[in-house]
């Protein structure tokens, strides 16, 4: 069973250090989708993956994505898209792999131990540096896995398909339509069998996890006007009605302390636990411990690890986000803002419909309002939806990546979801309507987002031979299950 | 009955251009206390009314308040006081006048019409420009009456004793303990026997008045926190206690649309209207159109003038203003703040001692918090609290100022009370144990604060035969009533 791995993994130790070099030389391209002024960077970046994955003898090509939206004078950076032999072998399985090569912002003033953008590597083995972990170790990941394979002298065991992106950090501009649009019948990702992504992280730092599903997330503003402009409290106080006051009124009715939606409906769009399922949650390598260490308090909302799991990927949630309008300054202003919007969002799981929790949010938040008998003006509206996802975790396609887990971390992998959403995951399920497996690379304590951002020098070079072993594994699953 | 104010009047009507260019040298010189970069201008708008009055024969003192507590790179503008006429005449009452001469920002950016720091005359003898009504106009009518004195020959009726400041639109820095020390014995202020405050408002725009009132106002804090630090609503939402949703429920139960304080106990803090007072409020000159054409809507609370007016003047009032550290930008950020701070203020009216508000106030916020049973921690403070002010409107000083306005403006002055608080009048009543009257010039339009504030020549004009009159008539009271 895949006897070649050894040879590979043989290879992967022998270029540890070229592996690292790759990984500083990305780091160290400041490739910031969020600021205008690296978009030379971000573009830079793009080019500079391009062009390691050509000498590798991939055949690659950058697709330009067109303007941004809104700021026309700001060209997208490409998508980098690639094929892997560059010749297809029609007898083997085809998988596509996406990955993104900007980053989060990042000054070392921000409190960074290190300068972000130069890769330390400190005595623990721990590699700091922007975009380490989320996601250019991970992209590097393929990279490196061709080089493996041609070092090992072995053969690649699939089709590999490449698509990786330059806009991720800052909403994937651009890139639903070109995944739609290259999923299409003779176009490039046409003949993917299943999707690969590695841009999530283990559910802590000790096992491995493949992630199966995603909430999905409607964000709403609730607007309350009515004076014409701002008014001084000393004189208007106790004499107009104040959009403030309706708003902390209808919003105190949206959700309680311990999570529980107030809005009528909600819950009966939820889909049944069934007692499978249940059974799942128990042996998920997770402490209460953790939760206290990554929300640095105690006041989760459960006692236990299976109502916390099920409350983070199982259940909706609703949260409120702030207030735009209001005073929100440090200080005392005696100020009675005209207009106020409160901003919460619903983060949704199966099978709550987007169409049904929006009438369900607007008919809740009216009758509120109209409870305050108010002269003032209410808007609710959705801001933006994206739906949630779940794939089938007994699909070959997850299967290889188990077996993947076992072979070069020694455990089986929890299959685990996630609270948040990561929406280029559904728009590959959607346009290819192949399997989708989010496969981490990184682990629970690596702060993507954060400062100190950073990579385990094991979990890069163990996760270089993962993505391997999947690709021999997925091989060698039977063509039948397809 | 004050046979000389005919010539004091003919000197005024001659002397309108002399007053239009003082008022315009005036207000081209940029006086703003918010602004560290301004400082320059508001100490030589300091020393140029210094030397106005110095020439008119008055003996003045700039008097330095010391370095801005938490700036002390930034030395506050002086305190400019002084006599007039310079020599103390015995038999003569002494009245102490209060103005200040620095000015809210303006940028002709934010709206304005005009230069906001070049005074601008339209045909229907508006003048506009930054402090001509707030409080540059008012300051210059009682330099202006002394000129006016001495240009028809008639002798000046009071000692005159003046306190102009350079901080009052910056929370009046340093003012305070200058103010209290010098009415002590011995010092600049001793022997004022009442006091008069030019630096607010007609209630509207054709009528004048005489306030006699205003409230007070405590301004608090509820503080909520719980995690560490902000989280993603996608990977904590359903498992954190979130403190925007504690803070929203808390906020929400402490006035309702109507503006009805749902604190117990603070109604009973509130002197019981008694038949008189009622009485007063049916003949002041306000419709209701006043309220919807200044509030820029019809949402006001009640629909009758008393009931508006009594609200403004003569109840408490609760509003929230906004909530620090939750998301308040325009657009969709899925966080869950980790602090949130909703602030609010109460506007108080007699008897309402600040710290028996404050009491009642925290045990109402930390009972609805405790019934939340959250884990999350709350704190609630007082941010700061000015305490309400009225004054006898019997009182020779109110009585002087009534027979002036109908002088002048041939009708009965309302009398009328404030919804916002002006800190110095308190201080002034306190320090000297006398009358304090605020006599304002400009009226209701007059944009105090916004763009295109204006004072209206007529006003201005007319309110320096006010402020001579009314000290005409001072020195006619018996003095007996002192
Ligand atoms: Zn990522
Ligand atoms: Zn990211
Ligand atoms: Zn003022
Ligand atoms: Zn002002």
């Amino acid at each position: 069973m895949a006897p070649q791995l050894e040879s590979y993994y043989k290879a992967i130790d022998g270029l540890t250090d070229t592996f690292i070099d790759r990984l500083a030389e990305a780091v160290a391209i400041p490739s910031i989708s969020a600021e205008e002024a690296r978009r030379p960077d971000v573009v830079k970046m793009g080019h500079w993956l391009k062009s390691q994955l050509e000498t590798l003898g991939a055949s690659m090509e950058a697709r330009e994505l067109g303007k941004r939206p809104g700021k026309e004078h700001l060209t997208l950076p490409p998508a980098i898209i690639g094929r892997y032999p560059a010749k297809k072998d029609e007898s083997k399985r085809t998988i596509l792999v996406y990955g993104h090569y900007d980053v989060q912002p990042a000054e070392k003033s921000d409190g960074w131990n290190t300068e972000p953008f130069k890769l330390s590597v400190d005595s623990k083995g721990r590699m700091y540096g922007r975009g380490s972990t989320d996601d250019k170790g991970p992209v590097l990941g393929w990279v490196n896995a061709i080089q493996a394979h041609q070092k090992a002298g072995i053969e690649f065991p699939v089709n590999l398909l490449m698509c990786f992106e330059g806009m991720e950090e800052y909403g994937s501009e651009g890139l639903d339509d070109f995944i739609i649009a290259e999923c299409k019948p003779g176009k490039f990702f046409e003949d993917a069998d299943a999707v690969c992504i590695s841009d999530n992280y283990w559910l802590g730092t000790e096992k491995p996890c493949l992630t199966y599903g995603l909430r999905g997330c409607s964000y709403y503003s609730i607007e309350i006007s009515g004076p014409g402009q701002d008014l001084h409290s000393g004189v208007y106080g106790g004499t107009a009605q104040e959009p403030m006051t309706d708003l902390v009124r209808v919003m105190g009715g949206l959700v309680d302390t311990n999570g529980t939606i107030l809005i009528p409906g909600i819950k009966d769009l939820v889909a049944p636990v069934t007692d499978d399922e249940q059974a799942l949650y128990k042996n998920i390598a997770f402490e209460m411990s953790n939760l206290y260490e990554s929300i640095g308090s105690e006041t989760g909302i459960f006692p236990d690890k299976e109502r916390t799991l099920m409350g983070r990927w199982r259940y909706p949630s609703l949260s409120i986000h702030g207030v735009e309008g209001a005073f929100s300054a440090p200080g005392a202003k005696t100020v009675i803002p005209a207009k106020v919007i409160g901003k919460f969002s619903i983060r949704t799981v199966p099978n709550m419909e987007p169409d049904d929790v929006d009438k369900l949010v607007y008919a809740h938040v009216e009758k509120a309002f109209a409870g305050l008998k108010s002269k003032n003006t209410l808007k609710v509206s959705l801001q933006h939806s994206g739906k949630w996802w779940v794939a089938s975790p007994k699909h070959w396609n997850f299967t290889a990546a188990a077996k993947a887990v076992e072979k070069v971390w020694g455990v089986k992998p929890d299959l685990t979801r996630e609270g948040g959403s990561i929406p280029v995951t559904l728009t590959f399920e959607q346009a290819t309507g192949k399997n989708v497996l989010l496969l981490p690379m990184g682990s629970s304590t690596d702060a993507a987002h954060s400062i100190n951002e950073k990579l385990d020098k094991k979990n890069y070079i163990e996760g270089i031979k993962l993505l391997g072993s999947y690709l021999h594994y997925v091989a060698e699953e039977p063509m039948s299950v397809a």
